[in-house]
């Protein structure tokens, strides 16, 4: 399933899913926003490959055919929307303020509704089944530790890995799954200010 | 429903829920206890009274009459565990170092299972629900302001109030609803290093 790695980001423009043309790829962009969009709604367990199917106007035995089963279809549709290599050059190319970069990245690519989506997704899964719990923990610890691999002091990596998620996944809920006035209406700039410090601290400080 | 504020935390002993006296206090208690359960296992819609009554062995008319309607029922079973006059007392008595006592006290209270279950039942409901997600948020925010009256500058409270709130959320899910092995595994003391900069800064340093 690596191949899907970066679908809801394409290599481009930020903001917005690109790289989905007619054909196959749309089908494949349909079926993963139909599946993101019954696992926000009703869970792991209730979101049957029949119902996400029928929601992305394809048949059933095309999803299975092109995901696999539900678990693999899951890990697909929960990947996170960054792309390893892009993200990874945005970091080269701010070393020392990495932590500014990378919650600009994020709050960008936020303001496509795809993200507060996924978000949803991945929280409401989170909830309702403790092995999808677990597959979405794992897939996203692993991401973020991929992201900052050589980036962070090897030894407590982490800890620090999870610093930072523990505060983009707080500030993505306050953004835009449970809105919270201050700071879902904020404007982008002000919200780095406050926050890249925490990050950066996390990345490369004394923690 | 204000005399329901700190019930999960009496006026004592930290992490332990205190003060459930044999008779009305202790059905009150199991109540609020099976309702977070419901909430957090099925969310709103579908947590019935009947079904809270249910687990909590009392007739549902009795759950009526103690609570109200299902929306003041969970407003009482998600208000947070914090009794607000002890925290204010603690905070008054760590002037300068408040991130590190707000924290100390979370992390603390957090160790009692019904934390977790309020945690689980807060965001499981935030999910399933717009009106229900609405109302914990503002109870939210209401609560952590009150928390945090007079400890930050005026103008920009609310927004300082929702950026400690978001480090908290994110800690917390890290911690117990969906745990991350770095951050659900680290000693309290560690995690109160790693993570008290942040929630000072936010209370009183440049954001």
């Amino acid at each position: 399933m690596n191949q899907t790695s970066g679908s809801l980001s394409g290599t481009g423009a930020p903001g917005r899913p690109i790289g989905r043309r007619p054909g196959p790829s749309s089908t494949r962009a349909d079926i993963l926003e139909a599946a993101r969009q019954l696992f926000a709604e009703v869970g792991f367990e209730r979101a049957t490959i029949r119902a996400i199917a029928s929601r992305a106007g394809v048949d059933p035995a095309l999803v299975h055919r092109r995901f696999g089963n539900k678990a693999q279809l899951l890990d697909a549709a929960l990947r996170l929307p960054f792309n390893q290599a892009e993200v990874a050059s945005e970091l080269d190319a701010s070393a020392g303020d990495e932590g500014r970069a990378l919650l600009s990245m994020a709050l960008q690519r936020w303001e496509d509704p795809a993200s507060a989506l996924q978000a949803k997704s991945i929280l409401r899964v989170s909830m309702s089944n403790e092995r999808a719990a677990a597959a979405v923990r794992d897939l996203f610890t692993r991401e973020v530790l991929a992201m900052l691999a050589g980036r962070v002091p090897r030894e407590d990596a982490e800890l620090r890995a999870a610093l930072v998620a523990s505060q983009m996944v707080g500030l993505a809920i306050a953004r835009f799954v449970i809105p919270v006035k201050a700071i879902a209406e904020a404007d982008r700039d002000r919200l780095v200010d406050a926050v890249a410090p925490t990050i950066q601290r996390y990345l490369t400080g004394d923690v």
